[in-house]
Protein backbone atom coordinates (compact mmCIF):
# COMPACT_ATOMS: atom_id res chain seq x y z
CA UNK A 1 0.00 0.00 0.00
CA UNK A 2 1.28 3.50 -0.89
CA UNK A 3 0.24 6.68 0.88
CA UNK A 4 0.25 9.65 -1.41
CA UNK A 5 0.04 13.41 -0.10
CA UNK A 6 0.61 16.71 -1.27
CA UNK A 7 1.09 19.65 1.59
CA UNK A 8 -0.50 23.42 1.12
CA UNK A 9 0.11 25.83 2.52
CA UNK A 10 -3.60 27.70 2.30
CA UNK A 11 -3.70 31.56 3.13
CA UNK A 12 -5.55 32.42 5.69
CA UNK A 13 -9.27 33.24 5.42
CA UNK A 14 -9.04 31.39 1.81
CA UNK A 15 -9.71 27.88 3.43
CA UNK A 16 -13.48 27.56 2.32
CA UNK A 17 -12.45 28.48 -1.06
CA UNK A 18 -9.68 25.68 -0.99
CA UNK A 19 -11.92 23.23 0.33
CA UNK A 20 -14.77 23.77 -2.36
CA UNK A 21 -12.31 23.46 -5.16
CA UNK A 22 -11.62 20.24 -4.34
CA UNK A 23 -15.25 19.26 -3.61
CA UNK A 24 -16.17 20.64 -7.09
CA UNK A 25 -13.65 18.59 -9.06
CA UNK A 26 -14.27 15.86 -10.83
CA UNK A 27 -11.09 13.77 -10.44
CA UNK A 28 -12.70 10.16 -12.20
CA UNK A 29 -10.40 8.65 -9.44
CA UNK A 30 -12.69 5.85 -8.68
CA UNK A 31 -12.26 4.71 -12.65
CA UNK A 32 -8.49 4.23 -12.13
CA UNK A 33 -6.53 1.06 -11.79
CA UNK A 34 -5.02 0.45 -8.06
CA UNK A 35 -7.25 3.52 -6.29
CA UNK A 36 -8.34 3.05 -2.88
CA UNK A 37 -9.17 6.31 -1.52
CA UNK A 38 -9.09 9.92 -1.48
CA UNK A 39 -9.57 12.25 1.10
CA UNK A 40 -8.98 16.22 1.83
CA UNK A 41 -7.33 16.76 4.58
CA UNK A 42 -7.35 19.67 6.78
CA UNK A 43 -4.41 20.28 9.53
CA UNK A 44 -3.28 22.70 11.85
CA UNK A 45 -3.87 26.46 11.68
CA UNK A 46 -0.39 28.34 11.62
CA UNK A 47 -0.02 32.39 11.72
CA UNK A 48 0.29 32.79 7.76
CA UNK A 49 -1.48 30.00 6.84
CA UNK A 50 -3.99 26.65 7.40
CA UNK A 51 -2.23 23.55 6.71
CA UNK A 52 -4.21 21.27 4.60
CA UNK A 53 -3.58 17.89 2.63
CA UNK A 54 -4.56 15.73 -0.57
CA UNK A 55 -4.53 12.21 0.92
CA UNK A 56 -4.70 9.68 -1.63
CA UNK A 57 -3.99 5.81 -0.78
CA UNK A 58 -3.04 3.24 -3.65
CA UNK A 59 -2.94 -0.56 -3.94
CA UNK A 60 0.60 0.02 -4.38
CA UNK A 61 3.67 2.37 -5.71
CA UNK A 62 3.35 1.06 -9.42
CA UNK A 63 -0.17 2.03 -9.10
CA UNK A 64 0.41 5.99 -8.78
CA UNK A 65 3.24 6.11 -10.84
CA UNK A 66 1.19 4.49 -13.66
CA UNK A 67 -1.90 7.02 -13.14
CA UNK A 68 1.11 9.98 -12.88
CA UNK A 69 1.68 8.91 -16.34
CA UNK A 70 -1.96 8.57 -17.77
CA UNK A 71 -4.18 10.73 -19.41
CA UNK A 72 -6.60 10.30 -16.47
CA UNK A 73 -3.45 12.69 -14.51
CA UNK A 74 -3.45 14.84 -17.09
CA UNK A 75 -7.14 15.81 -17.06
CA UNK A 76 -7.57 15.65 -13.36
CA UNK A 77 -4.59 18.70 -13.02
CA UNK A 78 -5.08 20.75 -15.98
CA UNK A 79 -6.45 23.53 -14.02
CA UNK A 80 -4.48 23.33 -11.30
CA UNK A 81 -2.58 26.20 -11.94
CA UNK A 82 -5.67 28.53 -12.17
CA UNK A 83 -6.60 28.41 -8.29
CA UNK A 84 -2.53 29.40 -6.91
CA UNK A 85 -3.99 32.54 -5.51
CA UNK A 86 -5.13 29.81 -2.61
CA UNK A 87 -1.98 29.16 -1.48
CA UNK A 88 1.40 30.21 -0.20
CA UNK A 89 3.59 28.64 -2.57
CA UNK A 90 3.72 25.49 -4.55
CA UNK A 91 2.22 22.24 -3.01
CA UNK A 92 4.89 19.96 -1.58
CA UNK A 93 4.86 16.39 -2.34
CA UNK A 94 5.26 13.36 -0.20
CA UNK A 95 5.00 9.72 -1.26
CA UNK A 96 5.15 6.94 1.59
CA UNK A 97 5.13 3.19 1.37
CA UNK A 98 3.21 1.47 4.52
CA UNK A 99 5.69 -0.99 6.06
CA UNK A 100 3.40 -1.63 9.18
CA UNK A 101 -0.41 -1.81 9.60
CA UNK A 102 -2.34 -2.51 13.09
CA UNK A 103 -6.29 -3.01 13.38
CA UNK B 1 -12.90 11.07 10.63
CA UNK B 2 -9.56 11.95 12.16
CA UNK B 3 -5.87 11.22 11.24
CA UNK B 4 -2.91 11.93 13.65
CA UNK B 5 0.43 11.84 12.21
CA UNK B 6 3.89 12.48 13.99
CA UNK B 7 6.28 12.64 11.77
CA UNK B 8 10.14 11.37 12.35
CA UNK B 9 13.16 12.50 10.62
CA UNK B 10 15.31 9.52 10.80
CA UNK B 11 19.05 9.10 11.07
CA UNK B 12 20.46 7.16 8.02
CA UNK B 13 21.42 3.93 8.07
CA UNK B 14 18.57 3.64 11.13
CA UNK B 15 15.71 3.37 8.84
CA UNK B 16 15.04 -0.65 10.08
CA UNK B 17 15.96 0.34 13.63
CA UNK B 18 13.21 2.41 13.76
CA UNK B 19 10.81 0.07 12.09
CA UNK B 20 11.79 -2.83 14.32
CA UNK B 21 10.87 -0.52 17.20
CA UNK B 22 6.85 -0.31 15.98
CA UNK B 23 7.03 -3.38 15.07
CA UNK B 24 8.16 -4.41 18.90
CA UNK B 25 5.86 -2.13 20.52
CA UNK B 26 2.79 -3.49 22.21
CA UNK B 27 0.61 -0.44 22.07
CA UNK B 28 -2.76 -1.97 22.50
CA UNK B 29 -4.56 0.68 20.55
CA UNK B 30 -6.92 -1.55 18.66
CA UNK B 31 -8.81 -2.19 22.16
CA UNK B 32 -9.23 1.48 22.63
CA UNK B 33 -12.52 3.00 21.57
CA UNK B 34 -12.76 5.23 18.80
CA UNK B 35 -9.51 3.53 17.25
CA UNK B 36 -9.65 2.81 13.15
CA UNK B 37 -6.49 1.51 11.87
CA UNK B 38 -2.45 2.28 12.23
CA UNK B 39 0.10 2.73 9.68
CA UNK B 40 3.51 3.21 10.11
CA UNK B 41 4.69 4.98 6.86
CA UNK B 42 8.30 5.25 5.24
CA UNK B 43 8.92 8.61 2.75
CA UNK B 44 11.03 10.07 0.91
CA UNK B 45 14.73 9.78 1.90
CA UNK B 46 16.62 13.24 2.12
CA UNK B 47 20.28 13.84 2.50
CA UNK B 48 20.68 13.81 6.23
CA UNK B 49 17.39 11.73 7.01
CA UNK B 50 14.53 9.24 6.06
CA UNK B 51 11.43 10.97 6.76
CA UNK B 52 8.69 8.42 8.60
CA UNK B 53 5.27 8.66 9.79
CA UNK B 54 2.84 7.28 12.13
CA UNK B 55 -0.32 7.35 10.73
CA UNK B 56 -3.51 6.71 12.96
CA UNK B 57 -7.01 7.27 11.78
CA UNK B 58 -9.76 7.89 14.60
CA UNK B 59 -13.62 7.79 14.31
CA UNK B 60 -13.16 11.08 15.49
CA UNK B 61 -10.99 14.57 17.22
CA UNK B 62 -12.02 13.62 20.00
CA UNK B 63 -11.70 9.82 20.14
CA UNK B 64 -7.78 10.97 19.59
CA UNK B 65 -8.24 13.34 22.25
CA UNK B 66 -9.65 10.85 24.61
CA UNK B 67 -6.53 8.44 24.05
CA UNK B 68 -4.26 10.85 24.45
CA UNK B 69 -5.49 11.53 28.37
CA UNK B 70 -5.71 7.52 28.97
CA UNK B 71 -3.54 5.42 30.90
CA UNK B 72 -3.61 2.96 27.39
CA UNK B 73 -1.88 6.42 25.72
CA UNK B 74 1.05 6.66 29.36
CA UNK B 75 1.76 2.96 28.84
CA UNK B 76 2.13 3.23 25.05
CA UNK B 77 4.64 6.04 25.05
CA UNK B 78 6.68 5.26 28.66
CA UNK B 79 9.67 3.96 26.30
CA UNK B 80 9.55 6.66 23.68
CA UNK B 81 12.67 8.52 25.20
CA UNK B 82 14.43 5.14 24.82
CA UNK B 83 14.90 5.53 21.01
CA UNK B 84 15.87 9.19 20.34
CA UNK B 85 19.65 8.36 19.38
CA UNK B 86 17.41 6.90 16.01
CA UNK B 87 15.99 10.58 14.86
CA UNK B 88 17.70 13.85 14.49
CA UNK B 89 15.10 15.63 16.52
CA UNK B 90 11.75 15.67 18.35
CA UNK B 91 9.18 13.91 16.31
CA UNK B 92 6.66 17.01 14.88
CA UNK B 93 2.86 16.48 15.41
CA UNK B 94 0.44 17.05 13.09
CA UNK B 95 -3.36 16.10 13.40
CA UNK B 96 -6.08 16.56 10.38
CA UNK B 97 -9.58 16.56 9.76
CA UNK B 98 -11.22 14.74 6.74
CA UNK B 99 -12.96 17.13 5.69
CA UNK B 100 -14.13 15.32 1.54
CA UNK B 101 -13.83 11.52 0.78
CA UNK B 102 -13.96 9.82 -2.47
CA UNK B 103 -13.93 6.00 -2.68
Amino acid sequence: MFIAMNRFRVAKGREDAFAAVWQNRDSHLNEVPGFVEFHLLRGPAEDDHTLFASHTIWASHEAFRNWTKSQAFRDAHKNAGGHSDLYLEAPRFEGFEVVQTVK
